[in-house]
């Protein structure tokens, strides 16, 4: 007994049909072509999350030219958050996004299939589309601040193997939310609360532990940093969720002749931010389904 | 007698005052920065041309709902070059860029150094700052047709490591952009000037040569195809020259009292775009400085 | 309050006495040590398991040059199995090694640094400490067959970031040996025991499923193909394991003059090969030690 | 006119068969199979020279528990050459090699397709042929020197892209050859013939330069080392050569009944040793055919 294995053959037959619609094609410029053999396999080791993070090329230039409020713009960060929207739309295979300051992290699921895991493929998309949304949706945030030319943002990819690896990257970016902006926020209202120049407040900070950043805050200006926004403090996640929607609809109902205006409540799965910490397990334990198993 | 390595002991000391000023918020956040690890380096071979290709995302689809014409839109190609002019001046190590249709490659020197030779942050700040350029500057070459939504491009980097070799890579590019062109040409012509369905076009051409499109554009027509421009047989090349630029400047000359206006000739960098042939040998002939040398 | 980094201080100092002993020799070829920039990273991602594979090169001629016995040779298996060990014994992170007729694969433990998880290094050490090895133990597995030239291995290295998929990668080099083993045994007996050509055996053999080759095995030649040795039919496994060794020692008991040989009971740990399934549950959980968790 | 693209076709067709073959074969192990995906493809960039260097490991203690002569040892030497040998004879895409001390580099043309260009399969099968060789030949070197365990190499792949980064690459390794066996052969004689112990001969060393060490051994002990072997100062080159070989063959004679011996020359390629200067270009001219050229 014999099996055929029909997908190769139904495989084969695709090549040779498509061999023949090409061939006269491919041979104007065969003799050129085998300059793609110097391209380079990157796909991406399976059953890892796939981390692409962005990072504003010049950005503190950029801030000062587009005139961010200090320590923090909430048109630029509304921005960001929106542009990171337009890429986990395009992108549907990532699970979550993190964001603050001037980058954010992609993060594809394990099992991802996209672009076939090509390394190359993947990041560029995710800075393509992210630039060209942040121009795109720039008047939405900054209104009558215009535009005066295109930012730039550069990327990296990053494998994660375990749960813990990922959790503990999306920690370490929260974390350095956390560090820069007790900074910054302590900085700036040295200097524009307390009347110090950019030097003496590097100065006053120099060697501070986040204990003493606390306490000045508190002690001098009234400030408890607990109370800051969440926005700020925590930076932005994004995920899929369900979500109800009331969708109207034109329904021919049973007993009657003419069709009716009928409002349906569907579930609907959209992006969504949270402003909330996520180094501790009780983000992950309310969205269960944003990790895969390790065990698989 | 011995030699003390000063750069080295400079070096040393910069690390340890680096340290110092950060030693107090690198702890916070310590526990977690195993995760940079994970990072993997991903430098480009020394001593290759670096180039990255970008293709448009869904171009079939953006070009229909943003009423491209059939089959060539000049709006849309001055776009991308355009954008990949902002590219080339933003990233200065770019010798040589060529592009056609929905793609745009970008040459980096062979002992470019941008970016430390990364091939991620190369290839992702170029796809970056040509979406965010092309969002940008659309409303330059589109006026009254509005951007619906962000476009996106892919990329990838390869390496080449030779003159030939590279001179090869843009010549496939040039071969491809004649053979579509020539085909686009043909089957548009068919279908807006013979009235033939796209169905029937495929039909037609189907198996064809070149010479074979030659001839049903020539007899069909009166289409001489070697009289099609230069921008769409050839497609763009991008590159450096010098160009003598007259500078206003105010001067005070030396027996004069007051400052006086006047005008002077400087030689400046400039991307300039050329739609010639790139396969044979005249075009490098005329620009020797695009090339290194291979025997180095 | 500051804290100083006194590991990076040291770091710095080392350098510092590193280069004014080296000083006076680099300069002389620092001329060409440029080309060192030519050396590619090739870190294996962590937190993987990290699997080398050997592959015998030409063993088919090797084989038959060196009489071995068909369809299995004992000796040759028994030097493989030599020659692993003293892989493992060698390179103290190998955790688990699989083999089977000419290939063995070597798994290191997730956390391995060893070589600094350098691909490159690893397999090359590998390939070169399992060849050297089967070359000076041949002796004492061929005895009076002189090894007539040195044979060759290849090696490729895997990475595997779950549990799962490692133990999914050893039950696939396992359901080889069997697919093979099977095969070979039933197609050596086709000949040996009934008399056939090598192509009449191909002939018969071909398209038959595994319960096709037990029956044959049986029905023809009353071979019970589940009775034959174990090592045949499952390979071998070299894993780690702590036995206790009885070790003469002299001690000097407190009340005595001389000093006394007494035999010491000692824990030591070994390579030891087991004959078992790898597919199943079983042996993991008796040696729960090999594996790591996933959750880390 | 249709071409039709027979290589396709009949590439599809061994397909098919070799999947009927095996398909009964396959499905056994199919469930594991996927892990196969995990491998990942590290072909060499074209049209660069590989480069495979491999080193000895921990070879200061096997020198030593072999009693190797200080400061070289030519049965040592000898023996790395023949291992060296028998990788070229092996591998013949490999066009020159050179080595010194306990290392050797072996340089692959260009243009190489061995392997598939793939590195780790190429740098394994060196490692793997040259330590089976050191075992194998031991004895032919080291006569009354048992050797007393396996010895392990470890290796490297570094690309070159143009002729003279290749011809750095081995001015590098020769100029490394020249810095330590001047100050070996220094620091030996001193202890030998000055009586130092090993750190009187370290301190009297440290920090001088090439003149110094010149100037040691020809005042104090009237060694000249300019007349030291060659072997020595210049290390080992071995390039492909085609000498005339005298042949001795039974030839049948037109009119002569019996066959009758002959001696025939014939012209062979044979790896054959050098000891002279790489760096310059005396050697490069008088080999023309090692290098292939830069602008292919």
């Amino acid at each position: 007994m014999q099996i055929l294995n029909t997908r190769v053959l139904s495989g084969c037959m695709k090549t040779l049909v498509r061999s023949l619609n090409h061939s006269s094609r491919a041979m104007a410029k065969s003799k050129f072509e085998y300059v793609r053999q110097f391209e380079t396999d990157d796909t991406c080791l399976r059953n890892c999350y796939i981390v692409v993070r962005l990072d504003g090329r010049n950005f503190h230039k950029f801030s000062e030219k587009h005139n961010f409020a200090k320590p923090n713009d909430n048109r630029a960060l509304g921005l960001m958050t929106r542009s990171a929207q337009s890429v986990m739309e395009e992108l549907e295979d990532v699970v979550i996004a993190y964001g603050q300051s001037d980058e954010f992290s992609f993060v594809f699921k394990r099992t991802s299939t996209w672009f076939k895991r090509r390394a190359s493929k993947l990041m560029t998309h995710v800075a393509s589309q992210f630039s060209s949304s942040y121009v795109f949706y720039w008047k939405e945030y900054f209104a009558e601040q215009p535009l005066l030319y295109p930012p730039g943002f550069d990327g990296r990819v990053v494998l994660y193997p375990s749960n813990r690896n990922l959790r503990d990257y999306l920690s370490w970016r929260q974390a350095d939310c956390h560090v820069n902006n007790l900074y910054n926020t302590s900085f700036w209202t040295l200097i524009q609360k307390g009347g110090l120049t950019t030097i003496q407040a590097e100065e006053r900070l120099k060697g501070t532990l986040a204990a003493d950043k606390n306490e000045i805050l508190f002690s001098d200006f009234g400030i408890n940093y607990n109370n800051e926004p969440m926005l700020l403090r925590k930076g932005t996640t994004l995920i899929w969720e369900k979500r109800d929607e009331a969708v109207t609809k034109m329904v021919k109902l049973p007993n009657e002749e003419e069709r009716k205006e009928v409002t349906v409540t569907r579930g609907r799965k959209r992006v969504c931010p949270h402003h909330c910490d996520v180094i501790g397990d009780q983000f992950w334990e309310e969205h269960p389904d944003i990790l895969e198993r390790d065990d698989c």
